[in-house]
C-alpha cells in the first residue's frame, strides 16, 4: 500500500467518514491542500460509486491541523452517467474545506476524441534535478510536504534561482517518492504538489488557495506524471495558477485552475 | 433598469429567495446556465454583503425551465476579506444547481499586480459582423439568448461557417443587446454567452455544461468586452472551454473554465 493510500485512507462512522492527517503532507503547520482534497475524494469515490473525479472544486476555508478529522458528505444528485455530490472536511467543530465534484466513470464514457494540446517539451526525469535539491541551494526551507513527491526541474529552469518569470511558470516531472504509480485521486493531489509559481520572485512563501478546481480528463497510465502550471493574471495580490498534467504515454490526465493569495512581497 | 439586471431579479421571500427565469435567455427549452449563475449570484450577493464573486462554480444537475424558481443560500464561512456561500437552485422540488462561491470587495484587495497574459487582437467591433447574421447565413437557427446579446466575430471567422479548428475556439466581442454596461455579475454571465466552440466542428447543437467556474478578477469598465474560448483537450466527449474576458480598457476582467459534453457528432 502506498504511503498516499495509507494517508488518505477513509472510515465510516456513525456521522459519515473519518480519516487522520498526516504532518508529513505538511506545509508549515498547514496540511497541503492537495492530501486534504484527496482525503474528501475518498470519501466521495466510496459514496458516489463512481471512480473518476471529472471536476471537482475545493473551496480552503480555515486550515485544519493534523490529527483526525470528519468528512461529511452530502450526494447532491445521483444519475447513471454523473453523479455530483458535495463533502466537507471538518476539525473542533468548524468546517475546513468545502468540496463540490462531479464523479463519473472514464471507461464508460464514448464520444470524440480530439487533443490540441501537447505536453511541454522538457528534458527527460533522468536529466532533470531534484527540488529538493534546489530549493535547499537556494537556501530556502523544504516543506515537509517535498519530501513525499520526487519533483524534478530541467536544470536550466528560471525557478532553482530567485527569479522573475513572465509568465510566471513552474515546469517538471512528478511521482510519489515511495515509487507507486499515479491514480486517479493522486492525480488530483498532484495538481496541487508544484511549488507557487510566483516563488521567488513575488511571493515569499505560502501562497494559499482560496478555491481549487480539477478536470480529471483521463486514468493516468503507471510511471511519471509531466506537469505544467503558469500563472498570466496577478491583480492586486490575487492570481490564477493554471496546470496540466500529462501522464507518460503523452495523455492529458487533468486540467488544474486554482485562485490563489500572495501573503507576502 | 438594464433588461439583464430585471431578469435576473431576486426577492427575499420565508424560504431564502425567489426568482422568475424568463424564456427570452433560453437555447431551445433550457435557460442559458450563465444566466442562471447570474440569478443565483444576485441573492449570493446580497446574502454575503460583498460585490463581487471572486471565484464561483456552478455544478448544473437538471435543466429547470421558464417561470418561478427558488433560491436557497447557505454562508459557508463569514470572513473579513472573503464570504463562502453556496446557492441551490430549485424547482418543482428538483434541485437544478449548485453554486458554491468566495464573495469579496475587489475595491478594498492590496497586493502585487504583473499580468502576463494579453488581449486578443481582432478587427474593433464596427469592422466585425454579428453573430446572428453569422448564424443564420450557415442556416442554424439562432437561440432566443442570442438576441440578448450584441456579439460580433471577426469576418474572416473560422466559426461562421461549419469547420473545424485546432484549437477549437472563438473570439469576439460581446455587449448586452439592450446598450447597457457590464457589472461584475454580467460578466460572469458573459462567460457562457458564446456559442460553443466546437459547434459545427464536432457537435450538432447544444454542448450542456456539466460545471462552470469564473473567476472576477477586475470589476469591468463601461463598454464592449473582449471574449476568447478554447478547447484544446476532448476526451471521449467530454471538453474543456478555457475563457478570458477583457473590458475597454485592456484590463482582464474574468477567467473561465467549464467541463462540457457533446450530445451529438
Amino acid at each position: 500500500m502506498s504511503l498516499f493510500s495509507e494517508d488518505t485512507a477513509v472510515q465510516r462512522d456513525s456521522q459519515g467518514w473519518s480519516a487522520e492527517i498526516n504532518p508529513r503532507w505538511n506545509v508549515g503547520e498547514n496540511p497541503n491542500g492537495g492530501y486534504l482534497l484527496a482525503i474528501a475524494l475518498r470519501a466521495l469515490v466510496e459514496e458516489t460509486g463512481r471512480p473518476d473525479p471529472v471536476s471537482v472544486t475545493a473551496h480552503y476555508l480555515s486550515p485544519p491541523k493534523a490529527g483526525p478529522i470528519q468528512v461529511r458528505t452530502e450526494i447532491v444528485k445521483p444519475g447513471r452517467s454523473f453523479v455530483t455530490a458535495t463533502a466537507s472536511l471538518i476539525q473542533g467543530d468548524r468546517e475546513r474545506v468545502r468540496i463540490t465534484g462531479a464523479f463519473s466513470d472514464l471507461t464508460e464514457r464514448q464520444g470524440p476524441t480530439r487533443i490540441s494540446a501537447r505536453p511541454p517539451d522538457i528534458p527527460g526525469p533522468e536529466d532533470c534535478v531534484g527540488l529538493i535539491e534546489l530549493t535547499s541551494q537556494a537556501g530556502r526551507r523544504v516543506p515537509e510536504v517535498m519530501n513525499r513527491f520526487d519533483l524534478r526541474l530541467p536544470p536550466d529552469s528560471p525557478w532553482g534561482a530567485p527569479g522573475e518569470g513572465d509568465p510566471f511558470e513552474i515546469t517538471g516531472w512528478i511521482r510519489f517518492a515511495d515509487g507507486s504509480d499515479p491514480d486517479p485521486l493522486s492525480a488530483m493531489a498532484f495538481a496541487d504538489a508544484f511549488p507557487p509559481t510566483l516563488l521567488g520572485a513575488v511571493a515569499g512563501g505560502w501562497v494559499p488557495t482560496i478555491e481549487l478546481t480539477v478536470h480529471l480528463r483521463t486514468r493516468p497510465s503507471p510511471g511519471w506524471l509531466l506537469g505544467t502550471f503558469r500563472t498570466r493574471v496577478l491583480v492586486d495580490g490575487l492570481l490564477e495558477e493554471d496546470g496540466e498534467l500529462w501522464d507518460s504515454d503523452g495523455r492529458p490526465v487533468a486540467l488544474s485552475r486554482q485562485l490563489a493569495m500572495v501573503l507576502s512581497v
